[in-house]
């Protein structure tokens, strides 16, 4: 048997979704959108966010976040991010395919967080060489790769530095929903109230088969966003079944409730992983995922006893991610707790 | 009421297949096929094809048609392919994006298909030329988007041509299970063995939610199409969901009867409207496809009784074209000829 | 000894623009067009062509063909051009390179020129489509790549097409100066006047080493343009080596006068040509250039005898490709007619 | 009356190289290089390298290291260059245009140079991590933009780090004449002996008007060189008059004299300004750049008197550049130095 703490994407489907799937699969209806499930989710997303926006359902988040920044950059312009940002370090250049040759500029900043605190120094050179590549993107992913979390005040910070610099905003929502349980924040205002142009809403992390929401809160990149998705090949012709895991998402607060429960089970894991002596937490726990240092001969023996999870060179020699989901539970947690103190 | 011919992606989702999704939705797996559904796929496939082989399970016929001609075609290539091949005429240039901007050469030719009996002029021309384009790429779809297809025999020479030509062979298989039951060919004598180099094998069309399967027979193409399906972002992290589909698809020949259904339906509807005075049939009916033409004042009446398809202006005034899925019944065809009878 | 008609771009330099350069070659002067010589340049077109504009100095038509038209076209545009156009043509796909991918429409038309008599359907089926491409160019060669020219009345007829389809309306002007001296028109009335956008002005092929001067009528295009130059690296440091190529190029009438004397030259090699038994004239001789055929066993006879040019398989045996240049002379014409009388 | 130490490219260009040109002007030859010229500069280079290669002249600099790179390097490849290299800082993104999309890896190192003591921990990490990008290409500038220049060993490592990652080695050698006669070295050793596969041997910023020429050692590479050169347009038809200006740039060692003139006054100029109190030399002067700390107030001071140079804002308040070039002269430096010390 194993307890699976390798990511969040190992995990399989809630029920709920499952079920919206099988209601969703009769009849015919119109393709590429035009359908009363996809119109039912336009409403929803305008009452969840409490504001006009346009939807487009999509299949994978790598996709989705690199046509939502290619809208907003020209291929001479130039998209900030973390140094970890996903889209930077994981996609094989993902958003340069899709913008057409762009220039990334990973940023450091502390707990996988860009800060708007200093003067954004990363952004104000490019601008003022005016030769490397125009600044066009400010990118976020929120909940961070590192597994904490922007606050409502540091989304209202950096909104203001993409509003003066004249960059668009991106969030690389991949874990939104653990975002918006760990803040407290409407979804509103962790996005188009704070500045925010796209969002990639996603549910494939958190319960979804494959479903990933972009959500664009500025209507004038609706028209680019339509025939660049139809370009790329990832509009879906039966749309429908994209829409319904969302539908499905969305209702009884599924989406709240799933995260609830991965990033409880995380911050579960972590309070007793602190507690432990030999044992380091490498990072806040603010959504779902826990960074920490074993004793190095602890690794193996962990994996002996069916422990799945990734080792995290990043942080050096015994470093591990664990990442929970929201079909993780208590026990799971508390077994690898249970397995650490007798190894350690 | 309504009843449906507009496309076969207005249909919904086989029961087997959803009842897979709902088998594959509990427990954590391995991600983007690392999981178990996934190696017995492709095991699968190896059988059906009768020869060793790699796929990648994608979610959409156009990204993946895409992909596969951009791992043979350079962005100073040349891709040929009939004057009416969607990836041409309805993807706003998609093979054009995943290719860094080679160039589609559209090709004239009876009932939407290649023909290889002529000395093929058109990849020659190009290659004497030398400095318009490099021939790269030869790309057929199968079933044709004019609802015929290529025989056996067909295939093979176009294969011919691929292989002197020294040019890569692409298969957009959106309907390829309808071509299939049309022809009574295996799978591997209508592809690799005709010399075809990559088929996208389409599900979505047929009776799956979004389901295409990239089915690689040249295996030197393996690693960059691994590579640009990362970079594209159209790697499906929980690939056990597609895969899932893929495996229902194929178990107790659902393909086959899926479009068994679909093309008897077509035939059935063909043959009926043939017999109609008024009426003319546009195009051999050979798949799920029926080009007509219906006296002008026909087609408002029609639409009043609740039938749904498209005009074709392609053919004129008066012509439609009318699509079978998987879910359409004899008792659609029957109600449309009666229709168009007492219109007529 | 050989006399050449194998090209214009095999002719050398007009004396005029060697002491040019030779004269601006002394002292620094600011690079990338901040100096006289270019701002003179400048002034001087905005005479010649009678209203403001914009200048960019380059060194390949190639290159400025197709920033123009990226400037005007969408990665998802369409571009419509004769299908004999130098840049669908002979270019591997530069403009595709440049536009990041769009589609290149070509279109038949008699002698090389597209017609707007008839309502342009190659435009208008493509908009009304509406997802193939977006059209968004325009591209013209004046002169033709089959030595034709397009008179005043057909510029403002194929310039109202643009205007009301709303596409941008580019021109290769490699031999332009032999248009302008062909239709006695004016600079100003052939090119915006008549709705052009973007003319490339060429001198290359009319005595300078290398210069190709975009001149840009449409001031809006400016900012993108000046960032696309850039970022191809085709903005030249030493601008004023261009620069003075163009001065001397447009002082005292030389771009006229080395284009009166390669069309005159064509024009008496043509005349003379078509009065003798067994050669015939393949297309109407209106610039530079002449299509003939000569009976088969002619060609090797007059290579012999030390006559250079290229063979038009386009046209069939015996068909050739005649260049006449500014350095060509009426004894050169002559030369070749004898010749041609001997052979035959 | 002004003195100019802005760049090197604001300087003009050599007699010698003048009267090549005009010696080239005459008569008709084979255009895109199949002059006499061209082979004869081919013939010349394979001497003075010592060894097999080809060679491409071409106009731009930017271009010519774009392409270079483009041919080592896929779109999902990794280029590794110092921060301070002018293909990354300066040309608006250049390199990703050409590459489609490839990831720079701007790496810190001082003086403007990489090292190769360390392990290079910038490209193993990246090879490591395999999901950011492929490293493709090591990319120097050779005298760097920071002024200083590669020793024959520092190269030798180098070219190490590149054989051994298995990457493919490009060298900006804008400023290759003045870093040849720094270091004393063969142009042989500096390059392919020290694992060099192509050389951009400018001649434009040390005498000629837009000479630049891709020396390329690796000859797999030539055909998709000659095939990307002339896709992106920068194919001069009339070859021979970038090929006379390089003729006449290695003849009687002008290449080398013109660079030694320039180091020489550079050498003089640093001597003298390091020398006076309350100037800063914030860099070793090895070639022709000297980068200065002056009194703030001297700056306008200077520009007063006639002398033109760049600040820069790198190095902070005071901070300037200055460049000298073939047609600097030690008065110039001693110009400049006089007038310092008067100011401070």
């Amino acid at each position: 048997m194993t307890i699976d703490f390798r990511s969040d994407n190992t995990h399989g489907c809630s029920p709920g979704i499952v079920e919206a799937l099988s209601r969703a699969a009769g009849g015919t209806v119109s393709s590429y959108g035009g359908d009363e499930i996809t119109s039912r989710l336009r409403r929803k997303c305008r009452e969840l966010f409490d504001t006009d926006l346009e939807i487009f359902p999509l299949a994978t988040g790598t996709g989705a976040n690199s046509l939502a920044i290619a809208a907003m950059t020209p291929p001479w312009g130039g998209v900030f991010c973390h140094e970890d940002a996903h889209i930077h370090r994981d996609e094989m250049g993902a958003p340069e395919f899709y913008t057409n040759g762009a220039k990334l500029f990973p940023v450091a900043g502390a707990d996988g967080k860009l800060s708007a605190k200093a003067r954004p120094q990363w952004i104000d050179a490019i601008a003022r060489e005016g030769r490397t590549a125009l600044p066009s993107c400010l990118s976020l992913t929120q909940a961070t790769e590192a597994g904490t979390v922007y606050s409502l005040a540091e989304m209202q910070a950096l909104g203001e530095v993409a509003r003066t610099r004249k960059v668009g905003l991106h969030v690389d929502g991949a874990r939104f929903a653990n975002a918006v349980v760990s803040t407290g924040a409407s979804a509103a205002d962790l996005t188009w109230r704070a500045g925010v142009d796209v969002l990639i809403f996603g549910a494939t992390k958190n319960g979804a088969m494959a479903a990933e929401l972009m959500v664009v809160f500025r209507k004038d990149l609706v028209p680019e966003l339509t025939t660049r998705i139809h370009r790329a090949g990832q509009r879906l012709s039966k749309m429908r079944f994209v829409s319904a895991q969302f539908e499905a998402y969305l209702a009884d607060d599924l989406w709240l409730n799933n995260a609830r429960q991965a990033n409880g089970v995380a911050t579960r894991l972590a309070t007793a992983l602190a507690a432990l002596p030999g044992v380091e937490l490498l990072r806040p726990v603010e959504a779902n995922i826990v960074f920490a240092r074993f004793p190095a001969h602890a690794l193996a023996a962990l994996r002996d006893r069916g422990f799945l999870f990734y080792d995290w060179s990043l942080f050096g020699e015994g470093a591990v991610r664990l990442v929970t989901g929201f079909s993780s539970t208590d026990a799971d947690a508390d077994a690898l707790v249970g397995a650490v103190r007798e190894i350690v």
